[in-house]
């Protein structure tokens, strides 16, 4: 059985980290490992599967023996090192933005698109974390019918911004209950305790590129430039999981019970829908579980076409690192590199 | 100058303890007070402008010598205790949910719709909290144009449920951060670094009494039973302050320009809004300010009679003791009491 080469570039962030987590769950053939980051990090040690690593920074050459690199660099440092890899002879799966849109570059949820993965020049881009959610909750419902129009409201966890987010997000908190003050750092604002109406750069348009993402990427992921997605994107004290509020118009009747049948019928999909019960999904039960988490499915109450949802996905696991990996699996498994 | 005698129920609860506050804050002719709370905390004292109120229970005649008795003890207890404040003479501002939606009860928002209140019939009830934020940025629209229809999803505080849930939110914070175990009691989930998606109780068709009285509030206090208005009502992990993401469409086309001008010259609202310098809403913003804050404002992206914005308002005072006070006030200033 052929094996593979594998590069996780970024290491040491919040997707890098859960990257190899992963890539330790899944039974890839892999023949040799490297574990890429920022020169300030390199030298020192990871375990991967009860071996040892040092950590690389990137030379010149670095992925000349490489099949396989998984990138979660943001998006300036993917435009930085991601054509070198491609030059050397890489596949690179990248995690960030910048080339997501490229006409050349196929954006790819597995359970959705993989045959788009086929059409690559060197590079397949991983979608948004709270495009993927979303996309996968939308997709049993756009295999069977017409979607005129999405609305969502995100809530989205610090976790999204990185490993030092996180912290901020702790330290704040704890500052907060022993009543101490407050300096926000990797925020504009104070997250402990707040909600943030703003994720990433703002554009002419009064939309930030977060929200811009939601749009395009979905219609670019579903192959339908006709879908129309308008998005509020919101950062809650919240460690790890995005939720999103879903609005959804169809070209024709909702029936209610069809909508629950599709999604609970949906392997990427775990319907957790007895509001009178309490069961309906949370942030912290995407922790554990790597489906989307769907849930207050209900018809809207004016729009007999239109229905409204409750979607919670882990936002590093299926938002980014478990997609990536899924895409390098899939990769493999159809001896397409 | 005609005084009155003023009872606050429910006296030591979060609205309760709000609405002493801000009658210490306004200037209303107060001849006596009574703090009336549960039987559990009666023979306690509080402090009202430099004098030591003794807590009472509710006893046979306690409101005989009432003129404005403001509630706050939940629907269960005003309909126990309501219809006796009003036989023994007491114009009630109730702000439970019990008797919002009855035919001679007024439902105001004093800047709004105060002349409804002239019409009661011994009640007047305050409107949901997220109900009246909504509407307040709404009013201004509304008054100029025809909307067709609004979708909400909020970001709520803990403290709209009470005393118990901001204790809850802070010693299950205080456990996550020590990696403790959190156990539930106040809501059904944990709530710290968490959202729940549900609010209140869950009805036939789905939606939970919190989403609903969004709309069938709205439609009362706007006197405009074709307004449509649908809701996912979500508590989120911070103490003070709702937020809610709102689409709101009109009947007519969009001019952006328009809807922030008439956003900024209502004296109600504080137009918050240049996201390119972080300047936008958020919870904490609404602990030191009474108006409504309004943001992130845009056109939809795909449909040019809709537009977004991101509503903030404290859910404490504006939302339940400042706008009963208000109502309070509005009686008294206009004689009609």
């Amino acid at each position: 059985m052929k094996e593979y080469n594998i590069a996780v570039v970024g290491a040491t962030g919040a997707v890098g980290t859960e990257m190899l987590k992963i890539l330790e769950e899944f039974d890839l053939p892999i023949k040799n490992l490297k574990v890429i980051a920022s020169p300030r990090s390199a030298g020192k040690k990871i375990n991967f599967k009860d071996k040892e690593y040092v950590i690389e920074s990137v030379q010149k050459g670095t992925f000349e023996d490489i099949d396989i690199a998984l990138f979660s660099i943001g998006s300036g440092n993917s435009k930085k090192f991601v054509p070198q890899a491609v030059y050397e002879g890489a596949l690179v799966i990248d995690n960030s933005n910048a080339y997501r849109m490229d006409d050349e570059v196929p954006l790819v949820v597995p359970e959705i698109n993989s045959e788009a993965a086929k059409e690559h020049s060197g590079i397949i881009a991983n979608p948004n974390c709270s495009t993927i959610q979303m996309v996968i909750a939308l997709n049993p419902l756009k295999k069977k019918f017409k979607i005129n129009k999405v609305l969502v409201s995100t809530y989205q966890a610090v976790s999204g911004t990185g490993l030092k987010a996180i912290e901020e997000l702790k330290e704040q908190s704890k500052a907060y209950l022993e009543g101490k003050d407050i300096k926000p750092k990797v925020y504009p604002h104070q997250i402990a305790f707040n909600a943030i109406p703003l994720i990433d750069k703002v554009n002419d348009n009064g939309y930030t590129e977060e929200e811009l993402k939601l749009n395009r990427e979905s219609k670019k992921i579903f192959d339908d430039p006709e879908l129309k997605v308008t998005a509020t994107a919101v950062r809650i004290p919240v460690v790890y999981g995005h939720s999103e509020s879903v609005h959804v118009e169809l070209d024709n009747k909702v029936d209610l019970e069809e909508i629950q049948y599709l999604l609970s019928s949906d392997e990427n999909i775990k319907l957790i829908d007895k509001p009178e019960d309490d069961h309906y999904p949370t942030p912290i039960m995407s922790e554990k579980d790597d489906k989307i988490l769907v849930g207050r499915v209900r018809k809207d109450l004016h729009n007999e076409n239109a229905l409204e949802m409750w979607v919670v996905g882990n936002n590093i696991r299926k938002g980014a690192a478990l997609n990536a990996v899924q895409i390098a699996e899939y990769m493999i498994k159809s001896n397409l590199i």
